[in-house]
Formats: structure tokens, C-alpha cells, sequence
């Protein structure tokens, strides 16, 4: 019997991937990478150059059509198999991202009138500029009781639809009424791959507010603003499980990747769920954590139960048949990269470099001789805000016990700690909850880096897993095009046939172990004094800085 | 009539410097500079290689001396004068170093059976391990009820004599027993220049607790510890006035210096505190910052006042017939000079070497065009422990609202404005303790840096004076080998004459003074903070981080 072949595809923060998936045991056989062309517009617009205020983050969808007309073939040719063989395509994207299209999908930033509006252009995950706007949908909600409130950990993000939503409504109130339709990018690409509308239930759970069968009311929408009370028109869809059928793939899509016509293009999904399936993470409390530029937690349980500052719980939102619970934190990677480029002397550089290892690398192996506070220094890892457990993205970093002796692996160190702090915060809330965290298992790029691996296992005591694919999202992609083509009756018996994971590759040290926990007292007493209120500080820098630069761009 | 010289000598951290200087009106005619061999001995010891625990600081006497036989022959040669018409030389230095000796003023280092003891060597200012001593000479004056700690702030530092001694006393008994004599740095030059030991009012006063004519009493002495009874004995002595003659030049130090024998040898000073004439700044209110490695403020009223946190308050500690005050930041120049070597990339180095400008002055550019508030960020300026008000050696650094669009020129502004916010605390504490600073004078390296000078000018409100020389302690030197070679009455007169002060160089911006209100208030809250009981984080950590390196240093 001939093997058969699927293609997950993944789409990036910078780039998309597109993976070649042996359907009879996952077996990856070819890869290929197609950067975004205009990457993340944080700055200015590309084609106006229309500066942009702090905190904004857009992207250009011609970019992701990119991925498809040169990812998916090259990765196809990477394979050496015959692209006849390949019997469906999933597709997995970064979330909240989210863009206003015509009825038709038509991205308004693509038509000619809207080029230079900033709000046309899709705003990616990490746009923070609605937070005025988030902490309104969280107020509202409380004031009217609206029973979905806790589903969300009690605050909604300004990374998600309401949020953004409604600051294109108050700040361009044209393009909010072009907006035929609001669609996240992870549907949106699937419209381009079958031809017509499809939403899947998780983006509609975790960033839509879609819960218990009904959008958020009518009513809720007019306390928020008036005119912000059609917004579900732009959104509501019949909603689609994980896994299923899309539809099949177009002649013009076809085209553009080289497949074949009809083959099975499965429903929209998000790139960090769908890594639980690749990472074999999908039993009940079985976190799994996907650390790249930000991190992503999700975990299956049974049992509903509403988690303190945890990102979203939603039906069937990783595996049809379990609760999906997500949290987060929204700069990981993000974080050691801005050391590495902004704060690292040359003589490091130059040392990294004669030993022909990265930065990072060279960093690492000198943190790793350091005892467990031999620095003298905590850090809060709020550089790019705090999703989870405080869902504030005004928020900013904290670096305490600086001295002249402080050395960059020092403070390399401590914020690599700073981030393992923040997951094991994170778990502390859902254990408290009533959903252990039983396993954790770790995927993306940062599983390359074993220093960081073993904070991880040190300060949360718990063993851990390890994704074992270099393309954890375009295999857990791959799983689903094969469940949408047929081949498996669900996800879950894929995962146990496609997916791999390294068991227990880390293991906490129990000296190591315990020395943390006095500097996890510490960051933990700091967390709630400049995150629950204990000083209102951050906030007051943050309101000044965005003040004087206002004066700035107005001089 | 024949012109006269004097030569001023100051020992600073890294080096010591001459400077020839005409006594009609103190014009500078020639200086010289002598590195020290062994520069701050911090982590080993040279002889031996024997390693120093955290926080240690020493020094070699040897490398005194070495100024006198280089420098100071050096700088008359530069001047292009007859070395007979100079009439007197006057030396100042860093303080609290300080050293035990042999009856005859011999270090204890220099013997051969101490040159692997740690404690035989001087202690410089900045040795910082003696923090534990300090508390308990705090604790147990206030205990004992003592009438002079209140004039020093309330707090004993870990600088001082007593810390010191009572550090060599308890962890090296036999070090301390076989020191007759425990003396200044300050002292001991003049004795290596004249041949005798004498002692000077400031040190004794500000350093060595002698207040109203007397020292400490043995009783308070034992119940800091029992064997320590003893310790004024080695220190006491008839105290001299600032600018008075210590004697006169041996043949020996005649020898070394090229000078003519019997020449007028003025008795001890401090770097900053010889500066104030230097600067004309001896007049009621008039502040004198002393602004290099760290800061030293030194300012003279007619009223005695108990300021809380300043450094001590001395009758003629200054200049004789006013109280002299003085208050300090432990580390200011040293905090910048540790970002720029370790935390400024490459790109910004190539930057500034391209243009040939030092790294220092390309950052303070870019931050230059920033709007006050723009970087959201506040930094506490305790790198190097807090000296002045919360004399607290054991404190450290913080930054705060770091975001991943943080940039070095950001933290190097934020760095910049956290030394200026400590500068302001003080001058608020005398303002409210009934000694107002009338005026601000800058000295010291510093002083060349524009954009730091405009930021203190803005920070406190005050316009800002500048000392008109490079070499201000020197010269203030200078004018007190002149007065102790009789070419003035006294030290007012002098420098009157000699000193130089370009009034008002810098005048805050309304605009921007105000915007700096906002920021020091958050400064203030984080100092109150995290400096006086908020909470004991930065203490911890530095337990946790002493206690792991003595793990490491026992591996």
C-alpha cells in the first residue's frame, strides 16, 4: 500500500513553515521557511510610511499568501515525494490576530482607499495599544455580571477581538464600518485555501468570547459603546471543531502550493494548541508549554473550572472532548533576544565569536556555573507586559540588586529565571483551581537551550518533557490535516500515531530546587506589589512615557 | 618680587596627581599623574594571590609613595619652575582609607610576616565588608545612648574607622594587636612627608567619631567588644586645624620629591572636603558636590544641626570657625562607567568610535534629545550601596519599566537622572533639617559632562556652579600648602585668591524641572521602598548571594 502524505503549514510571528508529514507515523520528510516580507510594521506603515504610536503591532496579509505560493512547494520538493501523494493540508496560526475584510475576505488594507489607515492593516498577537480599550470589555462585563467573565480569568486581554475591535470603532470609525466581516488570521487563511468562510471554535473561544453556544449580547456591546453593538455580525459563523473539514482545496490555491485540487483543507487553528496533539500533550493535566518569542500555555482537563488570570477556557479549544485551558506570558524569547542585541559588551561578543558559538549559547554556559542566587539579582519578566496571571500589558520589566560587580550572565541569568518564575506562577494558579498541572512539557525554538531547560525543571519542581520535532506546530498541523482527510478518527489517535515527545529529559534537582524557592518568595512578593497594586508605579511611567512622546510626534 | 609656588598632591582611587600652583593667584603652572601599580586590590592579594571575599577593597602604601617620587618632580618639571621657589606642599586623599601601622608609622603590610594577610593592608574607602561591624557600632551607641552618633546622621558606616578596626579586631586578632598605630591614608602621607606622626581634625571627626573634644569612651568601646577597649589608643593624638603646618620636609621626602628640605608640610585633608576652597565655595548654604567614582557633599554653616543620613557634621571640619557638613553617594561615576563596560553592544560602540567620540558622550547625546519621562524608566542609584540618607551599604540597584523597546541610551538617561534624584534627597534632607542649601557647586571629573550637569540642574531646581579647574582637589591642596607656609592667614583668604568657580553654568528648565518633579516623587516612593523597611528584598538577595558565594569560594 502507497504512503500517504499531508502538509502542515505554520504561520509566525516572522515567518511561515511549511512541514511534508508521512500520514502512517508522522515521519517529517521535508521543511521549508518563507520570511515575511515586511515582518512585524511596528513603526511606520510600509507603503506611506505613517508613523505608528507605541505598542502598535501590524502585519501584511500578502505576506502570509507568500508562505503558501513558496513554503509549501519548496517543502514539497524538500520531501522528493510526488505531490499527488499529499491528501491534505492544515494550516496553524500566531493568535489574537485578528483584520477587517469585506464581505468577500478582501483585507481593506489591500484596497486602494485604505492603504494608509493603520487600522486596515491586521493587527498581529502582540498589538498592545488597545489596552483602554480591553480594560472597558473587563469593567463592562463585571458591572453587568455577564457570566462568560470568568471563563477568561476575570480580565480580557487588549491582544484579543473585542479589545482591537473596538479601538479601530473609536479611532477609525470608517474602516470599523468597511469591515463587513472581523476574522482572525488563522481563518482567514483557510478562506484562501478552500474558498469560503469557515471559523474554527478555538480562535472563537479563547479570543472571541464565544462561550456556551452564544456571543457576548447585544446589550453588553451597546454599554460599551453604542456603536459598537453589531460587532458579532462581523464575527458569527457556524463554528468548526479542530479537525474537521474546511472544505476542499481551490483550483487557485492549488496553484499557488502545487497541491492537488480537492484535497482536504482542514479548519483554522492556533499554532500553540495545536502543538499539544504533536508534543502527544492532550491528557488530562498534561501542560504543555510553547516557548518561542512569547510562551503559550495549554492543557486538557475534564473538569471546567475557572483559573485566576489564566488566558481562556473553552470546549473542544485543543481536543474536541476536553476542556482547553490556555495562560501565557507575553515575552519569553522576546526577552533574552533584547538582552542579547541591546545589552551585551563587545568583548562577549567577540569571545562568543572566537569560539564560533552564538551569544546565547556563550551566555548560557557562563550562567550555568552560577549557584543557585549567586547573582543577587530577581527580575520580573514584564517586558512585553503580563498575560498571565495579571493580564496587563502596561505592565513593564523590574530589575532588582544591580551592583558594580554585576556582571551581563548575571543578569542573563536572572532573566531567564525571571521567565521560568512567571510559568511557575502560572501553574500555582491552576493547581490552586482544581486542575493540577500533573506534567509539563515543553515545545518551540527555545527547547534548543538546555541551560534554560533545567531553570525550568529546577524552579518548578516538575520533570520535563520535551517536544521532540524541530517543527512541533507544522507537525501538530499536519495531525489535524490528517484527521481532516480521513485517516484518523480524531485527533488524539493521530497524536498517538504522528506525534513524539522526549519524556522527562529534564529533571529538577532537589538542592537546586530548594534554593529557588526562596528567590520564587521573593519574585512572587514582587509581583504583587508592582503587579496587584502594591504600587501603581509602572503604570504612572508608562502614562508619562506615552505623554512625552506624544509631545515628541507632535513637535 | 620673586614669585612662589606651593605643590598640592591628591591621592585619589586609581592614582594619585601634583599640581604646581602660584600663590599670588593660584594659576596653574604644571601637574603630573602617577597611576597606582596595584590599582584597588579586590580580588586577590598581590604577593600571595590569596583570594578576597565580596566586598573588599584594599590598597598598597607602596604605591603612595610612588606618587611623591614621580608626580610631584614630574609636575614642577612640567612647569618649568625652580624647584626652590617652592615654599610648601599640602596632600589630600581618599577617606575612609585607612591602615594599620607600627609605632613608627610602618604599614603592617610591608613586614614580611603579614603580606598574606588581608587585614595588614589598607582599607580603602570603598571596602564594604565591614557592614556587619557598623551596624553593631550603630546599634550600641544608640543603645548606650551615645551624644554623638546624632552627628552622624544616626547611622555609623561601613567605611568608617571603627567598622574597620573592629573588622580586623574580630577576624584578625593578631593583625589588629600588632597594630600600634591605626591611621589614616590622610595621615599617614604627611608622616611619610614630615616625619612625624600627626593627625587632622577632619578625619578624626568625620571618620574617627571625635566629637566636642573627645573619642569614643573605652566603655562603649567594650560593649562593642571586649577586646576592643584598646582601640583609641591607637588612634588618639593631638588634632591639628585644617591648613596648619604639619612640620617641615624631611631630607628624605626632599629626596623624593625634588623639593627643598624643611619646606612647609600642611596637615592631612580629604579630596573633597580640600575642594570646598578650591571651588570658593566655603560660604553659608553653599554646597559643594565632589562628583567622580562616587559624590561626596560637603557644605559649611554656622549652626550646628543634626541632619538625618548625612555622612557627619565636624567644627572646622571644612574650614576652621564654621561646622562642616558632609554627605555622600556611595557610587555615581562608577554606575555609569559600569553600563557603558558592561552593558553597551557593539553597535554603539562602532558608532562612537566612527565619529571619535567616547562612548560616554555618544549616549549622552541620544539621550540628550529625549523629552524628561520619555523612557519610562526610574532606576535606584545603589549600585554601590546608599550612603547618603539611608547609609546602607547592603542595598543595591533597581531599574524599573524596562519594555522590549528599552534601548542603552534609555537606561543610560535613567542611570544618569537615579544619581541626580540621590543628590536631591540629600540637599531636601538638609533643607529640611534647618541647614538650606543656598547654592549647588559641582567638582570632579563629572563636571565635563554636559548633559548629566543640565540634568542635575533640572532635577533640583538649583542653577549649578562649576569648579573652573581641572584639577580642583589639588588645587585646593595647593591652597592649603599656602596657607601653612604662611602666605595667607587663612584658608578663606586663600582661596579667595587662588580658588576659581564659573557661577551658574547651568540653570534648570522650568518646563523641565517640572516634568522632574513627577519622577522624584516615584523615585522617593521606590527609595522609602525599598530602602526603609518596604520590604527587605534587597537584603536578602544579598545573603542569599554571600551565602552562595562562599559556597562556591568552599567548592
Amino acid at each position: 500500500m502507497a504512503d500517504n502524505y499531508v502538509v502542515g503549514v505554520d504561520f509566525g510571528t516572522l515567518s511561515g513553515r511549511a512541514l511534508v508529514v508521512r500520514v502512517r507515523d508522522g515521519a517529517e520528510l521535508g521543511t521549508a521557511v518563507c520570511e515575511y516580507r515586511h515582518g512585524v510594521i511596528e513603526r511606520e506603515l510600509p507603503v506611506t510610511g505613517a508613523l505608528l504610536p507605541p505598542d502598535w503591532a501590524l502585519q501584511d496579509p500578502g505576506d502570509y499568501l507568500g508562505v503558501l505560493r513558496v513554503a509549501v512547494p519548496a517543502a514539497v520538493r524538500a520531501a522528493g515525494i510526488d505531490p499527488d501523494e499529499i491528501i491534505g493540508i492544515a494550516t496553524d496560526f500566531t493568535a489574537c490576530t485578528v483584520l477587517p475584510t469585506t464581505v468577500d475576505g478582501t483585507p481593506l488594507c489591500e484596497l486602494a482607499q485604505f492603504a494608509d489607515r493603520p487600522h486596515a492593516y491586521p493587527k498581529l498577537w502582540k498589538h498592545h495599544a488597545a489596552q483602554a480599550q480591553a480594560d472597558r470589555v473587563t469593567a463592562v462585563a463585571h458591572e453587568r455580571g455577564e457570566t462568560w467573565i470568568g471563563r477568561y480569568g476575570g480580565r480580557i486581554s487588549s491582544e484579543w477581538e473585542f479589545a482591537k475591535g473596538l479601538q479601530i470603532l473609536e479611532e477609525d470609525p470608517e474602516i470599523y464600518a468597511a469591515a463587513a466581516r472581523f476574522i482572525e488570521a488563522a481563518d482567514w487563511i483557510v478562506w484562501q485555501l478552500c474558498g469560503h468562510e469557515t471559523r474554527n471554535v478555538c480562535t472563537a473561544g479563547y479570543k472571541g468570547l464565544h462561550q456556551d453556544g452564544a456571543w457576548p449580547t447585544p446589550a453588553y456591546l451597546t454599554d460599551l459603546n453604542p456603536g459598537f453593538a453589531d460587532f458579532v455580525g462581523k464575527l458569527s459563523h457556524p463554528l468548526s471543531p479542530l479537525g474537521g473539514r474546511a472544505g476542499g482545496l481551490t483550483e487557485q490555491a492549488a496553484r499557488w502550493t502545487g497541491l492537488r485540487p480537492g484535497i482536504a483543507v482542514a479548519v483554522g487553528n492556533v499554532d500553540a494548541h495545536v502543538t499539544a496533539p504533536a508534543a502527544q500533550a492532550v491528557g488530562e493535566g498534561q501542560m504543555l508549554a510553547v516557548m518561542g518569542t512569547s510562551t503559550c500555555h495549554v492543557m486538557n482537563a475534564g473538569r471546567l473550572a475557572e483559573v485566576p488570570g489564566m488566558c481562556g477556557v473553552v470546549d473542544g479549544g485543543i481536543v474536541s472532548g476536553s476542556w482547553g485551558y490556555e495562560a501565557g506570558q507575553s515575552a519569553v524569547g522576546d526577552i533574552f533576544a533584547w538582552f542579547v542585541e541591546s545589552a551585551v559588551p563587545t568583548d562577549y561578543r567577540d569571545r562568543a565569536a572566537a569560539r564560533g558559538i552564538d551569544v546565547h549559547t556563550y551566555l548560557g554556559e557562563l550562567a550555568e556555573q552560577q549557584r543557585v542566587g549567586e547573582h543577587g539579582l530577581i527580575a520580573l519578566d514584564w517586558l512585553g507586559g503580563n498575560r498571565s496571571v495579571l493580564v496587563d500589558h502596561d505592565l513593564s520589566g523590574v530589575l532588582v540588586g544591580l551592583t558594580l560587580a554585576t556582571r551581563p550572565e548575571d543578569i542573563y541569568r536572572a532573566l531567564l529565571e525571571s521567565t521560568a518564575f512567571g510559568t511557575r506562577t502560572i501553574i500555582e494558579s491552576f493547581d490552586a483551581s482544581g486542575v493540577p498541572v500533573r506534567e509539563l512539557t515543553v515545545a518551540g525554538g527555545l527547547v534548543k537551550n538546555p541551560v534554560l531547560m533545567q531553570i525550568y525543571a529546577d524552579v518548578t519542581g516538575l520533570p520535563l518533557s520535551v517536544l521532540a520535532s524541530e517543527q512541533g506546530c507544522a507537525l501538530g498541523s499536519a495531525i489535524h490535516a490528517a484527521v481532516a482527510a480521513g485517516a484518523y478518527p480524531d485527533v488524539r489517535a493521530a497524536s498517538a500515531a504522528m506525534g513524539r515527545v522526549d519524556r522527562a529529559a529534564y529533571s529538577p534537582d532537589p538542592e537546586r530546587a530548594a534554593a529557588y524557592d526562596a528567590l520564587y518568595a521573593e519574585y512572587r512578593a514582587l509581583h504583587d506589589h508592582f503587579g496587584r497594586g502594591g504600587t501603581e508605579v509602572l503604570h504612572r511611567l508608562r502614562r508619562i512615557r506615552n505623554t512625552a512622546r506624544k509631545e515628541v510626534a507632535t513637535r
